[in-house]
């Protein structure tokens, strides 16, 4: 195996960001039309060398979750349709905001740039490759790839599309590189490159976010991962918040937005419980539930008693906790000890008891009668999701465009001196 | 010595966090009136714990600049005044801001919120704790402290008197802790509390900043160092140029916006650097030439040959670069390579070219016809001052009030789900 300079490909990268920093919406976009079209002429080659990963992935015996993501064969299509949407979008870089002018007369503004270098290090989907691209080199950045290994043969493929078509468009081909080896070590190598790289986005599991936040020496987008709340109150609509308790935890429990723990006001607790395990247990919902709600379940097969653990799980699979509370301080504190701060809401037709929710809870994305399940750039109207952040700094809950930018100040004198 | 339990240290500030950060604007404003106060009372029992200090400093033989920063002997009106100041800001905490009505229905808002717990190291500047603390308290934050080995009687009287006030106004005293050892192990444990602290500020040189930056597991807010450029470009009015220069490098050296390098048009090198020097050598400064500059220095004692590291040194004292540029991408390939991103400006009368410098420079803070020493909150007319930022994520250039908030998507329906 030849061993890859990362330092290289860093330097090259920040080269690529400075010439790629300043081009023009028009030329951005044509390059996107363009790689949509390359996409669509490489179809089947593209094709080929994903089955190559295929095939080695299923020697290597990898699950079948596994291969269904790392499968381009019916997703090709919806990836470059996802290109050209992007090319639709407007471009945030060049915007100019907080215009103001001091009484010394100096102008202010700020004007919207992009980051530089995107590092991004995700697993087995090589529609990420594709995705992450379109999204980094529509704002102006270029883009370190590090993909999964199952992955290697589609991202090399995927990656001098890219780079032909970067180079056909006359934009500079390494705005986009990949770290093409399954060696570990460059990860390593990769999350301390804070000299090139100037925000890391880890897009997988909780290990690999964990991994960045202790390792890495780059700003890092941690998130995707959420234990999800909802608190029925004790005046609620019980018949219009069923159907959202059931869209929130089986439309997609493998999802991070999925609901995992419902909270119960007391006072409702006899009424609601045994209409939500009947409701949900149609799907195929097991119920994890603490003693109060236990005793409401009337010995239900799909009702198990809760294990302080399960407060803590994100189950992304159709369990569900559910626990009885005299208050919503109750619901506040456990939602404050427990929630990852992603998604978390309450089901009330109290405007009052609303309010106070939304005071108390401190998540990216707080909800007030509706399903956990809308929390999504796409959802949002933001156009394209980069990812979901649980972190507070930088950008909160869905990241779209204008997340993957930044700012400098421009100010404009007359040759003022500071007194 | 006690050993300290950073643990409850951040558990307890995390608590506190939640109750301060729903606290209204009132009660915040009440109680910067009730620190200041406070610190006016004390004033006498101040300035014996900062005696006790200072003695010791002297007793260490630590330097006159560090005795200084030390004193508050001349300082603590001042210090009480921008309380007084901070109390009068708008408070940012509440503002709701990007409404939108999705096309089904869903009402979505952000709500700006405190951060929660920031983390601030810093070193002998005790000023930095009342400052901090009425910076963090009036947006809702907790705060933990570090203050420098130094300023620890200080610190710790200072601290004791914001922890009885913040009792006094019926909020949580812990809402301000401070890590009062000199122990350099508890920095070690304190950069890896991303459990309890959402934001580290390292207010100091390039060595502890590093530090965190390398060590840190919590998002860190770096900056406060700069290698700032002027570009005098080829149409410029000289005269008018002259006290921009003067006063960028001359007004306060030491600051982290004072010029280090000036790069000159060759087409107006011959005119403008006897100048430059005629004029800055009445104020001290020893200049560093390129060679082509050296020789329109005509032999002045001031001038000596710039080193190759000259270029990457922030001077913090009456030293300054010249080099002289065939053109203004070399100038702009030279602040690539060199700057530290803080504040680089040109130097022209040539709108076109302003616009060029602008877009090719990507530094927190670029200039057209003023000096860097602006880059400041308060002279951006921020209100105050936190930090100045080089880096690219969540602030850049001056942070103020706003700077140290997040915000929440709100998302409000009449029991949405997702389809």
């Amino acid at each position: 195996m030849t061993t890859i300079n990362l330092n290289q490909i860093g330097k090259d990268s920040k080269e690529a960001s400075r010439l790629f920093g300043v081009a023009s919406t028009q030329a951005k976009n044509a390059f996107l039309h363009a790689l949509a079209r390359s996409l669509g002429d490489k179809k089947e080659a593209i094709l080929v060398a994903n089955s190559k990963d295929l095939r080695l992935a299923k020697e290597k015996g990898l699950s079948g979750a596994l291969l269904d993501r790392l499968s381009l064969q019916n997703r090709l299509e919806e990836i470059i349709k996802d290109v050209l949407h992007v090319e639709e979008l407007p471009d945030p870089v060049g915007e100019i905001f907080e215009t103001r002018v001091l009484p010394n007369g100096l102008k202010l503004a700020k004007h919207r740039t992009p980051l530089g270098v995107l590092g991004v290090i995700y697993e087995a989907r090589p529609n990420v490759t594709v995705d992450i691209t379109s999204l980094a080199l529509k704002t102006g950045n270029a883009v370190i790839l590090r993909g999964g290994s199952e992955t290697l043969n589609t991202n090399t493929l995927l990656v001098q599309i890219i780079q032909q078509t970067l180079e056909q468009s006359d934009l500079p081909p390494n705005a986009v590189q990949l770290i093409a080896s399954p060696d570990r070590s460059y990860v390593q190598e990769m999350v301390k490159m804070d000299r090139y790289i100037d925000m890391l986005i880890p897009r997988g599991g909780t290990a690999l976010q964990e991994y960045c936040k202790m390792n890495s020496t780059i700003p890092v987008i941690t998130g995707g991962v959420g234990i999800c709340h909802l608190y029925l109150d004790e005046e609620v609509d019980l018949e219009a918040a069923l159907p959202v308790i059931f869209n929130a935890k089986v439309q997609r429990p493998a999802a991070c937005n999925a609901l995992d723990t419902l909270l119960v006001h007391e006072k409702i607790a006899s009424k609601a419980i045994p209409k939500v395990i009947e409701k949900l247990q149609t799907a195929g919902v097991e119920f994890h539930l603490d003693p109060t709600a236990l005793k409401l379940a009337a010995n239900n097969a799909n009702c198990i008693p809760a294990k302080d653990a399960d407060w803590d799980t994100e189950w992304l699979s159709l369990s569900l906790g559910i626990k009885v509370v005299s208050e919503m301080k109750t619901a506040l504190h456990h939602i404050a000890e427990h929630s990852m701060s992603h998604s978390d809401g309450i089901l009330t037709s109290n405007k009052e008891h609303a309010k106070q929710f939304v005071a108390g809870v401190d998540s990216a994305c707080v909800y007030v009668n509706a399903s956990t399940r809308f929390t999504d750039g796409g959802q949002f109207g933001l156009g394209a999701e980069v990812a979901v952040t649980t972190q507070k700094l930088h950008a909160r809950g869905p990241m779209g465009l204008k997340e993957l930018t930044t700012y400098k100040w421009v100010i404009e004198g007359e040759y003022h001196v500071r007194s």
